[in-house]
């Protein structure tokens, strides 16, 4: 069939205003994983990428709860973590899944560094609020006393803001390339993967946060996968997204793409980035990328449901 | 040259009494990468493996420190996010080394899981200590609160026991062995690996801490390694160790270390399980096995340092 990228969204794991227990965690990468079997049960080699926003979030709240005993790390050592965390229940369900249907296909977790530029101007400019809301003035105290950026929420509140810069290449490429050609389902690149820069010979981690669909582009590209599936809590991408003239998606080109992105109809954040990776992907060699519903996951790779956008 | 596992102590990132900064958990880091890149060197196909007592015991704080806006994670999930944490830093600081020494060898980590019996006689008898000490009265309410096993620690106090079964094999050997076939240097079995059990189809992920060293015994027999390397903080094994007359022991067979064993002149927890993992690797059909400082790691190869144990 070929290979495909599976990317899954950060509430994939931890849907929204759900309580943030194991086992509504468990629960829901079980289904997620039942969406992963089902793409390798026609035959698909796969990768498997996710987002972390709401796992870092937490492990950076129990950092800041725990300062006075234990000294916080990094947000690059955070991501580092929550690839273990994520990727762990994601093995596990996915494992289990197969063994449950009988199939044989081994699953591994790899760390996963993505490459930025430190030239990248996300890093005069960072955007991506992390971690706990502040009062403002709390918010600025924080900012003088650690060297953190902050800024207003547009959810109430201040917050941390660290830079997202593009992601170049993914550092593991090769090795995650060599597991997936064996049958390997690999999960990979996890919250965008932990980006790191070039400084002279070291690769330096850095704080910030790398997009993870851009970072599935990016993997796509870099393990020759034919279609990049991006799966998300809406069923289509939508003209008009919001209004009463909202109209789902079926297909569009690349330049249809850029056309609305460039025309402000999709949302910084959220579907903008998808539709941006995507017409990446097919831009850099990718027969197709398809945006999702999580539940549609089979029919949308069949071109069946969600949006697909080709060269 | 061939193949071997290298085992490094929890202690390798974290020393004991020194301050748990990044920077510290880094500088120790870059440390014990020289050493692995030392024995890459000389032709090694290398699997790295390490403790994680320090570092989760950390999560497990933050966790309860948490607890008012986080639900804390169970065990096996802050032992899968140790593995992220303590890869990424053995991982990139590895990297650096190579990179510096225009060595072009790949690293990964993989996340890994081992596993154990549901009959180990552990999880009758817990005795693993995990996480933050307590007053007797407050670990006894945890206790009835939360299912617990507590008890006194030899270090005053009293804390959470978990049990420590044996591992039996590890379940992403075979993505290991793949990977170090093709010269990557592979990062593996944090901590022991993350415990489970077969339940019917399902791995079950399990409140239990699998002892670093027998996981990597079972590691290097799976991945078909001819030589364990068990980096510690002393230069070797003693006979009579702590008394007047303490004395090296520059090599023995498994017979020997055995009886040694039988007579009790290991610590149990510490040397013990370091020479019952050394005797279990070369009865397994390793060539042999060898315990040493950390910094004596490439003379411990060539059997020039340390302790060499041999069938």
């Amino acid at each position: 069939m070929g290979r495909v990228v599976v990317a899954l969204g950060g509430n994939a794991l931890l849907r929204r205003g759900e309580e943030d227990t194991f086992e509504a965690m468990y629960r829901n990468a079980r289904f997620a994983a039942e969406r992963v079997a089902d793409i390798a049960q026609e035959g698909w080699e796969v990768v498997v990428t996710h987002g972390n926003g709401p796992q870092v979030g937490r492990i950076l709240l129990q950092q800041e709860a725990a300062r006075g005993w234990v000294h916080p790390m990094p947000l690059d050592v955070c991501g580092a973590e929550s690839q273990g965390q994520i990727g762990y229940l994601l093995q596990v369900t996915i494992g289990d899944v197969f063994y449950e249907r009988g199939m044989e296909r081994p699953v591994a977790t790899v760390l996963t560094l993505t490459r930025v530029s430190p030239d990248d101007p996300a890093f005069t400019e960072p955007t991506k609020p992390v971690g706990p809301f502040y009062e403002e003035q709390e918010a600025k105290r924080l900012a003088a006393e650690r060297g953190w950026r902050v800024a207003p929420d547009p959810h109430g509140g201040w917050r941390r803001v660290v830079p997202s810069p593009a992601p170049r290449s993914i550092v593991e490429s090769p090795v995650i390339e060599r597991l997936v050609a064996d049958g390997v389902i690999v999960i990979a690149a996890g919250g965008g993967g932990v980006p790191v820069i070039e400084e002279g010979p070291r690769l330096v981690g850095v704080e910030g946060v790398v997009d993870k669909d851009l970072a599935a582009e990016v993997l796509g590209r870099d393990v020759g996968a034919s279609v990049l599936l991006i799966l998300t809590d809406v069923p289509a991408v939508q003209r008009g997204f919001g209004t009463e003239r909202a109209e789902d998606i079926r297909r569009m080109t690349a330049a249809e793409a850029e056309e609305l992105l460039r025309a402000g109809e999709f949302a910084a954040g959220s579907m903008g980035p998808k539709v941006q990776a995507s017409v990446g992907f097919v831009r850099g060699g990718g027969e197709r990328a398809v945006i999702a519903e999580l539940s549609d996951a089979v029919a949308a790779l069949r071109g069946e449901a969600g949006t697909t956008i080709v060269p």
